[in-house]
C-alpha cells in the first residue's frame, strides 16, 4: 500500500498546487520557458521513491533527502542527472521545504511515531500557497500541525500552506489498491482454505506471525501492549 | 496556453480516475504486480504532446494517435518503447477508446469546429468510471456530449463515463499560465509603450495580425463575420 | 548462459514472426502509426530479465510476469514506463498469453521440471501465427505439448501457435557462449592445473560443489539419484 | 516501407550471425562480460535511422556514416552516448566495415542507383562470418558483389561475408506492411472512390503525381523515359 | 567549431570550480548526499545546446535560457525532467547568474558584438569563486570585463569570480577539432582542385559565398567594410 | 571519497587530453561526425562506477572491466547500450588499453597494493598523448611507473602516456568532499560529545572500530603492524 500512496501523493500534490484548491496556482511541470516546481521529498522509503517516480516523471525539479547512503546512492544510479540527493539532517530539510512548492514526506519508521522533521517556523519562509502531502499522516504525521483528513475533505490550511493528510490514500483507488493486496495476500488465505489455520502456520512463517488472537488470546506483542492485554505465545 | 492545458489534463485525468471523484478507481501508474492504465490521447498537437509527456511520465500505457505521420515519427525518435504511436481512423479511434481508462482529446482544428471523433456509441464498450479529458472544449468539444464545465464542477456523467470540460484549464495555474503568457505577448506591450501603437504595426506583422478594433473599427476579419460587423482593413 | 538464451529468445521470436516462418507476419516493433507486437515474458529470471532487455530494446509493448514482487519493483525502477509488470497467476498469465504476438517462458526451478503454466487451452483465443519462445525446454518446457528441437528444424505448430523449442539455444552463437563460458569457469581450470585437483578443492568451494566422481566413486547427491548410484561424500 | 525494410534489417543480420546461418556465432548484444557486435549502418536516411533504433535497442556497439551533418546531429541528441557518427567518406567508411560483426546500408538516392560504397577489398579485413545486410538492394545494392535474393534462400557468401540481399523485405511482415501502406494510401483510395478521378487529381496534388496513365498515354515522365514511350502531361 | 567550443566549455568549467584553479571547491556532479553544482546556459544556439549536453551528462542542475521558445520547447523534449528552460529576459538572466556555481554564455548573433547579458552587478551576489565560460568572446563577450586569454593562462578573476575568456577553445583539441573542419570543408577544397576556382565557385554557392578577394580586390562587404576596402562584386 | 575521485578523475583526464596539457588533443565527447574517445575503466568498484557515470556523460565510447559479474551485469541494467562491459583478464585489460584514448584505474584491494595491471609494455600501441588516470595511485597504483603527484604539476609523461596520479584528488573539491565527509562522520562526532568516548564507543561499533590509540597504546591491529607497535584490544 506504501507504493500506491507513494505515487498518489504526487497527483495529490499537483492537484492542490491548483489555485482553486488553495494552491500557489503553480503547474508542477512549468512548461518550457517557465520554472517547474521544486518538490522536496523527505524519505527515500517505499513512499519517498514511488513519489520519485512520480515527481521526475512530471518534470518538477526533485530534492530527496535520506540518511541511508546506500539508497541514495541507488537513486543516483537510477536517476541521475533527474534528481538531487541530499543527506537528510535539519539544516537541509529545512532549506529543502523552504525552497519547495510541494513537499512529500514519507518518514516512516517501523512501529514507532514519526518524527516530526517538518518545523511550523519553516512556514514563514515558505511560498504562500505551497502544499505539504504528509503519508506519514498514520503514524501520527510529519508536521506539527498535522491531522489526519479525509477523501471528501482531504486539505486543511495553516500559516498559508496547504496540508493534505489523508489517512486512508489508496482508498482513493481501490482498484488499483486491491488487487495490489491480493497479489501479497491470497497465496496465505489460499493456504488456510486448503490446509486450516494450525497447518498453515506450521508452514508458513510470515502467517504464524500475522496472528493476532488466537482461542481468545491474545498472541501479539504489539496489539497486547497496546491494548493492555495480556499475551500468549502461540 | 495549449502547453499548460496539455500537461494539466493528465493530471485531471489521473485525478479524477480516483474512486471519490467518481472514476474507476484505477492508479494511473498501477504499481509493481498491477497493470497500469491505459491512455488514449487523441491528437498529436500541442496539446497532445504535451499530454503525452505527462502521461508517460505517470508510466501510463500509452496510445497516441494522429494523421501527421511527421509527428507519430518524432514522437517514436522521443519516446521509442514508451508509446505505442496509431495512424488515426475510425477504428483505430475507437478501438483505443474501449481499452482506455483515460481519454484525452486535443484535436484543434485552427478556427473551426472540432471533430466529434469520441462516439457515445463508444461508451457502452467502455469501462464504467473512465475518463474523458475534453481538452478541445473551447471549440466545440470532441464528443457528442461535451459541454463547457468549471473548476468548481469540473465534471460530469454520461452512460458511466466521467467527463472533464473545463474550458479554461489554464486558469487552475495561474501563475505558471500568466507567466507563459508573458513569455510570448510582453515584448509586444512594451513596443507600444516605446513607439505609440501606430508605429509599433508598422514594425511587427504579429502585432498588426492582433489587432481587433481601431479608431471604432472592427479590424479583424473573424470577429467581424462573427459578431456582423463592417470589417476594415489596418 | 541463461542471459545468451534469453537475448536470443527475442530474435528468434521476432525472426519466426516472419509470414515465411510461419508466423503471423508481425514486426515486433511496429512502425510509426502501426500498433507494435504485444510481448509477454513468462518469469523474470536470468532468461526473463534478459529476453526483456532485447523485447523492450526492439520497441515491443511488454508485459512481464512473476511472482517476485522484488524483482518486479526493480524492473520497475530499470524499465519504468516502458513495461508493465503483473503478478503472475492462472488469469494474468492466461490473459498475457491471449494478447501476445510473442511469448517467452523462462520459468525454471532449479533442479526441477519446469510448470506447464501455458496451456494449450489458451491457443483458440490466440491469434493465428503467434510464437512461443520455450526456453525452459531443458526442464521439459512450459507448454504442453513442448517437445525439444535442434537448429536446423527449430519450431512446429500446434493449433495455429508456432513454437520454437531449441534446447541448445546458446549452441547458435558460439563465439559468444564461449568466451561467457570462461569468464565464469577458466579460474577454476588454472586453479586445477596450479595446484592439483586435491588441493584445488579444498581452496575453493564451487569447485569442491562442482566435483561429480572421484576414484570411480559417484560424489554428487543429484546425479547419484538420477542415476541410481552410490553416493559416496567426498 | 523504408521504416519495416531498416527495422526488419537488424533482425536479419541478428539471425544471420548465427553460426548455423553462416555467421561468425557473436551474439549481437554481446552479454555481461562479452563484447557486444559492433554494427556500422551507412547511411542515415530513413532505412538508416530505422536501423539504428533497433540496433541500438540490442545493446549493439552502433556506427552510423552520413555526409548529412543536420542528420547526424539530430541523432546524437536522441542517442547521445549510445552510438559514434562519423561523417562519410570512404576511409570512415572502409573503417566501420573492417571492425563491424555487421553491416547495414541503406543508402539509396532517389531515382538513381546506389553507390557501390562497400568494396570487395574490405572482406580481407573483416572477422569471416560478419554479415552484410543490403538494403539498396532495390536500387542495384551497395557492395560490388550484390545480387537480389527471396525470402525462402536470403543469403549468399562471398570471401567468407555473408551477404542478406532480399529485394522485398516488407513482405517478411505483411500485416504491418500492409497497415503501414494503407495509413499512407488509403485517403487516396477513397478520394477516388468518392469524386471520380478527375474530380480527385484536381483536389489532391500527391494523387495527381501519382498517375501513370490516363486514356492509354503514358503521363509519367520517369516511366516513360524507361519504357521508351511518348509523355503527355496530364 | 562551435560544437566543440561549446563541449568543451563544460569541461573547462568544471576544472576551473577546483579550488588550486580558484574556483569555489564544488565538484559540478555532487555526489550522493552532497548537492551538484547549479549550471546557468545561457544561450541555447550550437555553443549552448552543446554545453547542455555535457553539463547534463556531468550531472549538474542546469538552467538554460533563450527567448527562441521553439528551441526550448525541443530541448524540453529531449532532456525532459534533467533541465530547466527559462526564457531570456533581464530577471530571468540575473535570477540563474546568482544561483550558478558555473555560468556558460553562447549568445551569438551573427555579425554583430555579443550582448552584455551578464552584469558586473550579479557578482557581489554570486558564491566566490563561481565560474564564468564566456564562449561569445570571439566577438566581445557576454560580461562586462571579459577580454580575450589564452590556453597558457585562461582566467582572470573580478570580484571574487573566475572568467574563464580563451578566444581559441578548439584549438585545444586540435585532432577533434581539424577533423570536425575537414568534414565541413574538404569537399570545396577538392572541388577547386578538380574544377579551378572559377568553374567551382559556379557549381557552389557556398563556395562564392567563402571567397574574400579575387585578383588583388576585396569581394567580401564584411571584410570590406571592417577594413575600409572597397568592395567589388564577385 | 572514492566517489569524489571516480566522478573528478573523468574531468581531469578530459582536461589532460588537451594539446596544451600533453594530451592527444582529443575532444572526450567528438562531435558528430567525428569520433569520440574511447575510455576504459579497469575496475568497477565506487571508483569505477562514479568514473563510468561521468564518461558515459559526456558521451565517451566506454568499456569497463571487472571480473564481478554482478556487477557487470547491474551496469548492463542501468546503461544498456551506451557502454560496453568485459571480463577482466590480461587480454581483456591489454586490448582495452591500447585502444584507449583515456584509461581510468580504481583497482583497489582492501589493505593492499593495488595490483600492476597495467603494464608499460601496452604503452608502445596506445596513442602518444593518450591519458591514465590512476586512482589507485594512493595504495601504489595501478601501472609500473606511477608515482604520486599533487595538484600544482598533476602529471608526468612515460613513453608519450600522461600520467595524472594526484594523491589526494578529492582535495582539489574541498567543498563537496567536506560536506560529503561530514555527511558520513558528523553522528560520530555527535555521540562522542554527547557522551563521552567511553559511553559512545560501546553503543557504536564502527566508531569503536575507528579508534586507533587509548590511553597511550595502539588499539588498531593494522596501524600497529605498520609501525611495530604492540597492539592492546580496546
Amino acid at each position: 500500500m506504501s507504493e500506491v500512496a507513494g505515487r498518489l501523493s504526487v497527483i495529490e500534490g499537483a492537484k492542490h498546487l491548483e489555485k482553486p484548491f488553495g494552491g500557489s496556482g503553480v503547474l508542477i511541470s512549468g512548461v518550457p520557458g517557465v520554472a517547474r516546481a521544486n518538490v522536496a521529498i523527505i524519505g527515500a522509503g517505499v513512499v519517498g521513491e514511488n513519489a520519485l517516480k512520480m515527481a521526475v516523471g512530471l518534470n518538477a525539479n526533485v530534492t530527496v533527502l535520506d540518511v541511508n547512503m546506500k539508497k541514495l546512492t541507488y537513486l543516483d544510479d537510477i536517476y541521475g542527472s533527474k534528481i538531487t540527493t541530499l543527506y537528510s539532517n535539519n539544516h537541509n530539510v529545512e532549506d529543502a521545504c523552504i525552497n519547495a512548492d510541494l513537499v512529500i514526506s514519507g518518514v516512516l519508521l517501523p512501529g514507532a511515531k514519526a518524527p516530526k522533521l517538518i518545523k511550523r517556523a519553516f512556514y514563514k519562509n515558505m511560498r504562500p500557497g505551497s502544499v505539504i502531502v504528509d503519508v506519514a499522516i498514520d503514524q501520527g504525521g510529519s508536521t506539527e500541525v498535522s491531522k489526519a483528513t479525509y477523501h471528501d475533505d482531504p486539505t486543511f490550511v495553516v500559516d498559508g500552506i496547504v496540508h493534505y493528510c489523508v489517512a486512508n490514500m489508496p482508498g482513493a483507488v481501490p482498484r488499483t489498491s486491491t488487487i495490489a493486496l491480493n497479489n501479497s495476500t491470497l497465496r496465505y488465505g489460499l493456504m488456510i482454505a486448503d490446509m486450516g489455520l494450525e497447518e498453515a502456520i506450521k508452514e508458513s512463517e510470515p502467517l504464524k506471525f500475522g496472528v493476532n488472537t488466537y482461542e481468545g488470546k491474545c498472541t501479539c506483542r504489539g496489539v497486547a501492549d497496546a491494548f493492555n492485554l495480556e499475551c500468549q505465545e502461540l
